[in-house]
């Protein structure tokens, strides 16, 4: 059986709104068993409701919309599946008291302009929505199966989980159960990393393994189905024992976890603190960490030294260091971790010096080079990356950070816990 | 007249991928005087392709689908059109020459089954591509015109201006001309802004002005139409003289010109510098100040300092003010404020502590509460920003951020430049 989506508004049809519902509606019916095969997007026009909602019954067995539920002119889902059912419209007590419960809720008085959102065609079965005024309508359209759903998408979403997947399961439309598990890696490039892969990513390998990658973070998403939670979860995790195994310290994290947030969890681990000196990267590195809460407790703080003056002031790099080898030079970088480790007090310092672009390189220093350091108990080391010459500057910055913070939690991780 | 936009491929139907190409053609078509009425999405079946494009050529008199002209088996755009119009499919002689030119340019032999690329229902134009493999085909269908685009954004988006804009001028089916100004500003919230500018906004006023925000800054979009490039721009000129006049120094910029960029510009023009001292902001500020090209003119550097220690050692902040009255006071904005000043030797320093969330939050000094400092050849000064209680973290510190970095623009700003 196949299904259809269809999004309503006509802020979306003339390319004011992007329609974000419809693709989230789709791979939540895969995860259903359900195969999507037409987005339908319907401008604020009751004619071409009743045909599309037409055309939709007669080639999907499962049509879903989004929006057109509000309480406006323009609101039109209610009529226009009436008149493609040919039946009449009713007022449901039951949504008009659930509207007027959540107006008491709000300390608002009911609009009588909302009393139309309690209307729904004749033998169709109204949707409940807690945490909005527009009620779903659920009903049969000739031999195929609507559910109307708001186009707001915490209501929509909350409202797909809880009223139409447990009518789906009851029909018998949506067999099976899908569980998702995302293990984040980084280190390597994509196609080294998907070269690696190929028996987890092959068509048709069930569980089904997708590679994605963001800002130099590859993530493998394991989607296992299985006929019960417990069963598709153990299939994901077979699955995600060989990724886990073979690709060891790239791993970085599951789900949100992204390189900041994993050096904070090897640095409180280990009860150890981490500063930084940022000259190229600008305060990104410190910035990444400190979006995550909680990182007062390893990261102290951190030096953006942009001018040379400044690395000498905060950091102590001698200006003759600078004189002699320019300020993106790995002595550089090595004295500005140093600095930062001994002024801050910290176990691990981390430091960034080189040319973001797009102006600013030379022959002998392109755009994109950037030399790390790192000091620690051991000593200092420094590391060359060379992120351009035609990358642009934010991805030479977010690369630069996150090369450093990585190298942190790989040497962090090195020791003991 | 209408027109409906048709995206092609099954990893946009099951949800893996999001749609962006209908929106942007519906907004172009918008732009062009033409309406779009409905968007269609179809997976890789060709059943699916058929009667979706007979249906689209029956509804609208323009019908534009991106997607499906690829080399391989699961692109069925060209067999589909041909079948829909009952005609055969022949190689085009030029579509071959062209994709074979491109194999050239990238030095790589073309592979065998491109071949088929070259291949246009009998009777259809095709459409040049000159950055990809794919040519596109412009064709009758039934009483309406058909254009067929690759689905790659980049290459779709040049076929659409050097392709599909002139023939459907050509045709007369496109009228005028649209001319964008996107004017920015920053300081007070959307609907205090909206409230000044219902004259601006009213449903059918020409030009047409929306507003839109995005993490505090609100933006007026101006889009003007006119029978001449220059009679739009004209159109937009005086409503933005309007906006520019009514908004004053809330006025931060235009395009994609945010509070970072706006600050850099006050900056320069007036050959001052700055340095950033933060607490809660965690380097933002300087991220934000060092993603935009050329800012070490200006922006001489930050000091992150997340402890109390690191208040003291970089900025010279009493440790008995800290004691006193606590890290979020006035009292340690301003001298966090001072000290940088001082240490960077700079013209300006701004600075931030607060409780960015979601612990560390108290009765007295809840969650969002944030102080700022600002010290400049006048003096120091602070104000107190309130961001939460229940703002998320990234949040408080990108208002916080921004709220320190305008402060900064409007001091500059009012000084000679």
């Amino acid at each position: 059986m196949r299904a259809e989506v269809i999004a309503i508004g006509t802020e979306l049809t003339s390319g004011q709104s992007l329609d974000t519902n419809s693709r989230w509606i789709s791979a939540e019916l895969a995860g259903l068993g359900l195969t999507t095969a037409f987005h339908t997007t319907l401008g604020d026009v009751l004619d071409d409701h009743v045909a599309a909602f037409q055309t939709a019954a007669a080639r999907a067995g499962f049509v879903i919309t989004s929006g057109g539920l509000g309480p406006t002119q323009d609101d039109l889902v209610r009529e226009a599946l009436a008149l493609a059912a040919a039946v009449p419209l009713i007022e449901s007590a039951e949504c008009l008291e659930a509207i007027q419960a959540l107006f008491v809720r709000r300390s608002r008085p009911m609009p009588e302009r909302n009393r139309v959102q309690a209307l729904i065609p004749e033998g169709a079965e109204p949707l409940p929505n807690r945490t909005g005024t527009a009620p779903g309508i659920w009903m049969k359209l000739g031999s195929s199966t609507i559910a109307c759903l708001p186009g707001v998408p915490s209501e929509m979403k909350i409202m797909f989980h809880e009223q139409v997947v447990p009518r789906l399961r009851a029909l018998g439309l949506a067999s099976g159960t899908t569980f998702i598990r995302k293990i984040n890696l980084f280190g390597k490039g994509e196609s080294e990393i998907e070269a690696q892969a190929l028996d987890l990513t092959a068509r048709g390998r069930e569980p089904e393994v997708g590679i994605t990658a963001s800002e130099a973070t590859i993530s493998f998403r394991i989607a296992a189905r299985g006929e019960t939670p417990a069963e598709a979860e153990k299939a994901a995790g077979e699955t995600a024992r060989i990724i886990l195994d073979r690709f060891g310290d790239l791993v970085i994290g599951e789900g949100d976890v992204d390189v900041p947030q994993s050096v904070l969890v090897a640095l409180q681990s280990r009860n150890k603190t981490i500063a930084t000196a940022e000259s190229c990267t600008g305060g990104l590195m410190s910035a990444m960490l400190t979006s995550i809460p909680g990182s007062s407790r390893s990261f102290l703080g951190g030096v953006v030294s942009y001018s040379n003056e400044a690395k000498t002031a905060f950091l102590g790099v001698p200006r003759d260091l600078i004189a002699q080898h320019g300020a993106v030079s790995p002595e550089v970088a090595a004295a500005m971790a140093q600095g930062a480790r001994e002024h801050f007090g910290v176990d691990i310092a981390v430091s960034t010096t080189g040319i973001a672009g797009p102006d600013g390189g030379s022959e002998t220093k392109p755009v994109g080079l950037v030399y790390l350091g790192l000091a620690d108990a051991s000593g200092v080391k420094t590391r060359k990356l060379e992120l351009g010459p035609d990358s642009p500057r934010d991805v030479i910055q977010r690369r630069a950070a996150k090369q450093a913070l990585n190298w942190a939690r790989l040497i962090v991780s090195g020791e003991p816990g």
